[in-house]
C-alpha cells in the first residue's frame, strides 16, 4: 500500500473513522478476553456510563465487529463477544497501545511546553 | 503490558484520543515523506478544507508530532515536518491501514445486511 493509496482509499480512512469514538477502541480491547455481560464490561472498563456503553455495543455490533447473545434465562442473560473480524482489530489496537505506553509521556511533556495563553486545542 | 493496563492506563487512552479525530491520523500520514507546505498537503490529501487542515496542523503541533519551519522568504514560505515523535506513530497508523486494506470490506458487508430501518449508527 502506498501512500497515496492510503489517502485515496476510503476503506483505509474507515479504520480512522472506525477508532475515532474513543470508546470503539477501548471496548474492543476490554471484550479480548470475553464474552462479557454488559456489567462486567462497565466494571472492567470503568468511566463509562450504561447509556454510551449500550451505545458503543450497537455500533460494534453493527460494523461486524462483536455478536450479542441473549440466553433464554430468567433473568435473561446477555453476553457479547468479538467476532473474527473484531479480533483482527485488535493487533492495530495493540500497536496503538504500544505507542501510547512508550511515548505517552512525551504528548504530554509537549502540551505542557505549549506557550502559556495558547489556546487549547482537543487532541 | 497486561488489558487491564490498558484500560485504566490515561496515557494508552490518549492515543485513541488522539487518533480520534480522523484528519490527525490522515495528515500525519499524508507528512510521512515530508516536509510540505500546506497547500501541497491540501493537494495529497483530498477533501479536506483549508479551515480544517490548520486546526489539524495545530493540534498536531501542539502534541508534539509535527513542527512547523517560516522560511524568510517573499513570500514567506511555511512548511510542517514530523518530529520523531511523530514518525514513532506512523507505526501503529500503518498497522491500522494495513488493517483496512484486508478487512475494510468486511465492515461494509456488516453494516449493509443491518436490517431496513434499524438507524444508523455513526462509526
Amino acid at each position: 500500500m502506498t501512500s497515496d493509496d492510503f489517502l485515496a482509499d476510503c476503506r483505509a480512512r474507515l479504520a480512522f473513522d472506525l477508532l475515532a469514538p474513543t470508546w470503539n477502541g477501548v471496548v474492543l480491547w476490554a471484550l479480548r478476553h470475553g464474552p462479557y455481560r454488559p456489567g462486567d464490561l462497565r466494571e472492567r472498563i470503568g468511566g463509562i456510563s450504561p447509556k454510551v456503553l449500550t451505545e458503543t455495543l450497537r455500533r460494534l455490533q453493527h460494523h461486524g465487529l462483536i455478536e450479542r447473545h441473549a440466553y433464554r434465562e430468567a433473568p435473561p442473560r446477555v453476553e457479547y463477544h468479538l467476532t473474527s473480524l473484531g479480533r483482527s482489530l485488535l493487533v492495530p489496537l495493540e500497536a496503538i497501545g504500544t505507542w501510547a505506553s512508550t511515548h505517552g509521556d512525551e504528548v504530554m511533556d509537549a502540551l505542557d511546553r505549549r506557550e502559556p495563553g495558547e489556546p487549547h486545542t482537543a487532541p
